[in-house]
């Protein structure tokens, strides 16, 4: 089959992660009989170098009119790139939140889990590990105070500003029925996380979840607040299978959670909408301090192409077969410098890249 | 001296608790030539059972008169308890917001930090723990999300809720100079969470606190986005010294603060205001699992009790003993099942509170 792939690299290590990705993306395609046509797209800071802003409409448009996205990272050293000196609609990460916006991509998937070989690199205590934990955290992408109307003015000679959270029983319903599906796939457990003890979205994110729930009878539903869910996530991340929540909980618990598995490195995520136009990214940032050092870890760039093979094109066999290869590349006891621990084997960015290709 | 203190006992563990909290008041009232004149108030389910309200206006009109509030903990089991039937503003938990709204407690500050002899139970590898670690969160706690206009309402026929989240310059103003004021007491390094890169309130929050910090130039400040906070809790908590946030984000995050240290049986909270009027509580819950078995850690409550008599009554000497105290009874072996391992004595909530009094 062939497929029309929009390649964002995006800044920092975006370039090198993104060029991993498509030589696996290619080795699968050889061996299984697909093309990618790739198109190359610039958005965040490479954008804004060449036309002053994030994300032009023309490149919107290119986008949606692909198959899927592959995007390495946006964003530069705050400190330190001129990036960030342009008002917050010009900066690199604007972007992000607008072609999320565009391609209506409501459904964010970010699955953190414990590779056995990177038990080591948690930070948890073995005691605390247990069994081990994969979780996926399925987090609503355009709605919430991300996208409410907002204003900062000056009232009675003070500075104010407003945001706003809502969501419609629509919003909420679509992605709980992304939560339900997900669960369904895994262990057929979901966790919405909610502060419904004291905002209005929240009572009506839980009213609208359970409502949702009575289609799914084959999944366990279970509420919890935010504050507590941070919690539990340190005290017993085995506990959870699918976490159901919306955008700013989810930017939130997302990072934590993946933090615990000690190898944001390894984590991809997915960005799914009604079509099966996705966009697939790394959970991790643009390093600007390693960029261009072939330093970088290539896999969560690559373990996105599979969730991109899976979901928006249907090629389930394929996306094993390169997890399967990262799996085996980590076994032989290959490593990028960010998991790299005694008696492991050291390469760089490329020849990780090599490693996982061969073995597809 | 003599003081007014309005107890609030509240739900599950809470009378037990407050009940060893007040045995080493006494004592420290007779070491040191002080009267604590306590006067019990209902707060949450139990005035709920009475008064069909969580709060009256009667007993918040008590509160303020006293010279500081010591309390215990509020709310039941959700699944259980009838006091979830009722409306949110009917329920336990919406007394203590409006508790904090009414004494105009704006500046909640939380520390979490590891015990030496707990370190067994923190939920981190020794690694990350390295020589341990002591913040304190500064949590905005009378604005944000919590008290900004809401409604439910039906659109074009779909359910619909709206939260707004504001804050003025003055407010952040205030919270800013608290956390300021708290790190110079300490390390002098504050570190101030936002989400700067999405929402307009956290654009203004950045602005207003380095506003403030020029007044504060011994004090180290910096900007950390509230996602990365969350993986940087878990990642390197030594690097924190003091955290100030707005309202819902330090819910969050003082939350996976306290279940970082694995102790949260151990961690008090103070809630202030412009006046020396403060409440004082325990970090965790009413835990109505084990209320009434004599299991219950009444240490966090104890150490309110030492933050009451630090920030509300100006004792520091005796706030130094109970702390001292406190950690004296950890280092003899002495155990509430919470926080218990091999080889530790364990003891019953009125033995321990017996031991830390008996040690003042
Ligand atoms: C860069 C930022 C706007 C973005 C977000 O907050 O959604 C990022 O943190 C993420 O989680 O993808
Ligand atoms: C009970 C709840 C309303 C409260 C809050 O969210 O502030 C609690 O979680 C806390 O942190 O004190």
């Amino acid at each position: 089959m062939e497929f029309s792939v929009a390649v964002i690299p995006g800044d920092g290590i975006g370039p090198e992660i993104i060029r991993e990705a498509k030589k696996v993306l290619d080795k699968a395609g050889k061996v299984y009989g697909h093309r990618f046509h790739y198109t190359e797209l610039l958005m965040g800071g490479a954008s804004i170098d060449v036309h002053g802003v994030p994300l032009t409409e023309e490149t919107l448009a290119t986008a949606k009119k692909s198959d899927a996205v592959l995007l390495g990272a946006v964003g530069g050293n705050v400190g330190v790139s001129n990036w960030y000196s342009l008002p917050p609609e010009l900066r690199p990460e604007a972007g992000l939140l607008k072609i999320r916006k565009g391609l209506e991509l409501f459904a964010n998937l970010r699955p953190a889990l414990l590779f056995e070989d990177l038990k080591k690199a948690c930070p948890l205590k073995e005691e605390i590990i247990g069994e081990g934990f994969d979780m996926i955290v399925v987090r609503e992408l355009t709605g919430g105070l991300y996208f409410g109307e907002r204003k900062t003015v000056v009232e009675n000679g003070l500075r104010k500003a407003y945001d706003t959270l809502t969501y419609d029983e629509e919003e909420i319903r679509r992605i709980a029925r992304a939560g339900f599906e997900t669960a369904r796939k895994r262990r057929k457990k979901l966790c919405s996380v909610d502060k419904a003890n004291v905002i209005d979205s929240s009572r009506l994110w839980r009213q609208v979840v359970k409502e949702v729930g009575k289609d799914y009878p084959d999944v366990e539903l279970s509420d919890m607040l935010v504050d507590n869910c941070a919690m539990q996530l340190v005290k017993d991340p085995g506990q959870f299978d699918v976490i159901l929540t919306e955008n700013m909980f989810g930017d939130i618990l997302s990072d934590e959670a993946s933090m615990i598995t000690g190898s944001i490195g390894m984590l991809p995520s997915a960005s799914l909408g009604k079509t099966k136009l996705g966009l697939y990214e790394p959970s991790h940032g643009s390093a600007p301090d390693i960029a261009g050092q072939n330093k970088a870890n290539p896999m969560a760039t690559i373990l996105s192409a599979a969730m991109m093979l899976r979901y928006s094109f249907d090629l389930e066999e394929e996306a094993l077969k390169i997890e399967e290869a990262v799996r085996k590349v980590l076994s032989k006891g290959y490593r990028t410098v960010d998991i790299m621990s005694p008696g492991n084997v050291l390469v760089g960015t490329d020849k990780m890249g090599d490693l996982i290709a061969e073995e597809v």
